[in-house]
């Protein structure tokens, strides 16, 4: 993932890096790729383009390694076989998955299908005894979520949610920050997050795969950035919806939501949503004594952090490079990270999603219980 | 207001500057002073620290003249006299103050009193057949405000509100842009205005002067904002209070308050009111083609903007100056403001702000007749 020189020259430039480190990896490992510990060896299913970032960030893992496959579409299968090095033996078809439970050469499967696949998937992948990483949203709704989460839990193997903000260095010292008091008490929240969704026949605009709109793939890190960069959980929400394009936007599918969170400290969250507007990703937080932002604060590429006192200076690291690694240390070592990314917190943000449509429905403030 | 020097130095910056500048002064105005034409005579009533603020600022304006002072401290009468060359014969006393009507040296009266008090100087301004500029809010609420509207129809006398942002010449060019279509179908507005307020026992912090807390002084900045960046009249509003320390915020004295508006495209405004943070004062806004950001957005210093094109670089001024002047020729010479700052213009604020104190209450989406 870095090269010796660009290492030694970027740490230089951050007094901080060092606290931040331990939650990617360790300045040994990173030095000399002398890593000898266990290795969450992992098999992805659902071949997209989201798969295949995540299996290119892979190639950089210490303790996750990408050696199975799971998909839908034979030639997928024989691509990822050459291109990622992965055994013939270790690649199956949707009807043929089930018979992972007899392949002993991997330990967990990370589902990246659409939304309204990820429960059947989970629980056939929990029954073959794998762990289980799931794309959020974890689910189409709460109680969906649920039955992943007692499912896992039966068949005594992990179920992770791939939350891969909740890894992210810059992230994790703004919470750091505010823990050691350095924004004072808090009390304001703004999650901006959308971008312009292109091609109307995706997925992610078909109610009946995506389970909603922008929320379930966008709006759902204004959520969960909420909670995390607040460190509380939300006891009632509102929310606002606008549509200016149903044709491209039909019944169930949400272009444009904003929604407003309240903690038990009296801190709030405000929000915004959307499928129809680029310019966004950014989170804003305020206490009474300085702020933290991050902009961009979700996308792929560099995040950008600052507060009252100044530019966050951190090595730019690889989403999903983190997360995997640090997902292995989860699963295998049973770690615990300082953002929670097990099923019962994709099950949190799934009941505050649920919540936010009975909101926009009711026109009314609605009490969550998390 | 400017040097020849810096005038010419900021100048050559600024290809842009030329469009902005007839809403500041002419060119010739400012290079050669040479203003000739009608100039409105101003007292100021109310002098606090705001009012010497427009005070110090008027010393710079060419169109208008501050002329009179009115007070209910005989001391600072004295003071004014000294400081700012006013003659004995344009002071008043809130007790001798409908005796202007009989000076035929001043035009207008400027009310800069606590927003209880607006709404009584105004009248009697009115009835002395004075011209009235009066500090935002207009009033108390919206019933209030119409009156005052009235009051001065009937009286053959203007109403204007003290909108200083609604000549800041970054803002207006955000403005002109967005009327041309640089910035595509307009979306969202973000507005963050607020402060941590001092001392508890300002008047600013008494329901029975304020009228309300934060919303009535500083809210009232995204209220309007919202309005003129999106350049529609919004149809809903929907709004959630906090509160920290009710202590400080007593019944009726709103610390933050977040609020919605809905507007007949389509678009949607999302608000933060507040008199419990610092690090805010943002303006953003946002379409399908592109994006602007004003921060700080509506304080006393200089404003600073950009656009997806990038930074404007326009000419620092003095809000206070520009406003008076601007205000000068509305009164004089019925110019029309790109953004109004009449009567009526007050009037939509103060109806806003009303259903924002009773969507507070209701919990459900309140609509607007604007």
């Amino acid at each position: 993932m870095y090269s010796r020189r660009k290492f030694l020259l970027q740490i230089s430039s951050s007094a901080a890096l060092m606290s931040a480190f331990p939650i990617t990896k360790s300045f040994s490992e990173v030095m000399s790729n002398s890593y000898d510990g266990p290795v969450l060896r992992v098999a992805l299913l659902g071949l997209g383009s989201y798969a295949t970032r995540v299996a290119n960030a892979m190639q950089s893992c210490t303790r996750a390694k990408l050696v199975g496959a799971v998909s839908g579409t034979p030639q997928k299968l024989k691509d990822w076989q050459s291109k990622f090095n992965i055994p013939e033996k270790n690649c199956y078809s949707y009807d043929t998955f089930d018979q992972i439970k007899n392949n002993p050469d991997i330990d967990a499967v990370y589902v990246i299908t659409p939304n309204s696949l990820h429960r059947p998937f989970a629980l056939r992948a929990a029954s073959a005894g794998k762990h289980v990483i799931c794309e959020k949203p974890l689910a189409l709704n709460a109680k969906e979520g649920q039955e992943m989460v007692d499912a896992c839990k039966k068949a005594n193997v992990k179920l992770l949610v791939g939350y891969r903000m909740h890894f992210e260095p810059k992230t994790l010292e703004i919470i750091r920050q505010r823990n050691v008091g350095t924004f004072g008490k808090i009390l304001y929240f703004n999650g901006q997050t959308g971008f312009t969704i292109g091609d109307p026949s995706q997925w992610r605009l078909n109610k009946e795969l995506a389970g909603g709109g922008a929320m379930m793939d966008i709006g759902i890190y204004s959520i969960n950035g909420a909670r995390y960069m607040i460190g509380e959980e939300p006891t009632w929400v509102t929310a606002q919806e606008t549509k200016t394009d149903p044709a491209k936007f039909k019944e169930g599918v949400d272009e444009t939501i904003l929604f407003q969170l309240g903690f038990p400290s009296g801190a709030v969250a405000s929000c915004l949503s959307t499928y129809a507007m680029s310019n966004l990703d950014r989170f804003f937080l305020n206490g009474t004594k300085g702020f933290a932002e991050l902009k961009p604060s979700t996308g792929y590429g560099p995040i950008e952090g600052r507060t009252s006192s100044g530019e966050l200076n951190f090595l730019h690291v690889t989403h999903q490079t983190v997360q995997m690694d640090e997902m292995a240390s989860v699963i295998l070592e049973n770690k615990k990270p300082i953002v929670p990314v097990d099923g019962e917190e994709g099950v949190k943000d799934m009941k505050i999603i649920d919540a936010i449509y009975k909101a926009v429905k009711s026109g009314k403030k609605e009490t969550l219980s998390l």
